[in-house]
């Protein structure tokens, strides 16, 4: 499974590629930053960032887009910016039919380091670890994405056990059983 | 002057397009809404506000692009929708080099009604007289997007002069004298 992993921002969009399967020696087929001016027009940067995007997605060819699923606990600002950013991305991916996985900061960070409250430096070292980097990638937006992309690869077969399930079960309820546990 | 207003939202987004110049009556060009499913994934949903609101721009050729400035003191669920929807409409606008700008619901209402904190009801009605409508368009989103139309051909040559004078006092203002009063 080849993964496009995107740490969404506006000023710094972190994007990585990792291609591999649970339980195999992952490998990284590249790394970078799309960057937009901030004192660029709103509208320009999301044009600067979809054509970032699109250059990645026509480069790599990605089965799937993992995106940072955006919370609100952080600075306000710099909120709108990531769901924007974030919107932008998934909207590439989703416009090729390569479907899109959204992963909390948290089930990135226990993902690659063992605890959802790793710090940056942990989980820059552990992605150097996974995919035998000389170091670890910079910017810190580089080395997010890359390990969102781990994450995805790493967590997809749970979630798909976990929807067959829930589809399953979907079937073999009827409407009224439905309706009583609802 | 011709403005697309654009009201965002995931479920719902408003669409209205108004003809006018400040200090002569106003004309409505069209009005509605760009509806996504709920239960759709997020990626697909982004893709449906692009072909909306792409659809709109192919039929209006608008000169500048209304948005609703999108603040956090909302919902949080709901906030994350409108960034992302605004985004998308942002997106397109600028990729055609169709102007975008932006205005708080506070300007809207104000402009439209003569106070910041006039309800829906409000903005509706007065939106119904400026344009000459039958009605008040429903639903509100659909009403709030010609009130930031509105809004936005009130508004612009006073933001034009300002912008003005900001670039003139910029180009006056050495890069010493700029370091010291920043």
């Amino acid at each position: 499974m080849r993964v496009l992993g995107v740490d969404p921002g506006l000023t710094r969009c972190g994007v990585g590629v990792v291609d591999g399967v649970a339980g195999r020696p992952l490998a990284m087929r590249g790394v970078g930053v799309v960057r937009t001016p901030a004192d660029a027009e709103l509208g320009h940067r999301l044009v600067a960032i979809e054509q970032g995007i699109e250059q990645w997605l026509d480069e790599h060819d990605p089965e799937v887009l993992a995106v940072e699923r955006v919370f609100s606990q952080h600075n306000v600002r710099t909120v709108m910016g990531t769901a924007q950013a974030s919107a932008v991305a998934m909207l590439c991916a989703s416009r090729r039919g390569i479907p899109v996985a959204l992963h909390t900061p948290s089930e990135v960070k226990a993902a690659v380091t063992g605890s959802g409250r790793a710090d940056k430096a942990q989980v820059g070292a552990m992605v150097t670890r996974l995919l035998r980097l000389d170091a670890p990638p910079k910017p810190a937006d580089a080395a997010d994405a890359l390990a969102l992309a781990i994450c995805h690869i790493w967590r997809a077969p749970a979630q798909n056990r976990l929807q067959q399930a829930a589809a399953l079960h979907a079937s073999r309820t009827t409407p009224a059983q439905k309706g009583r546990t609802a």
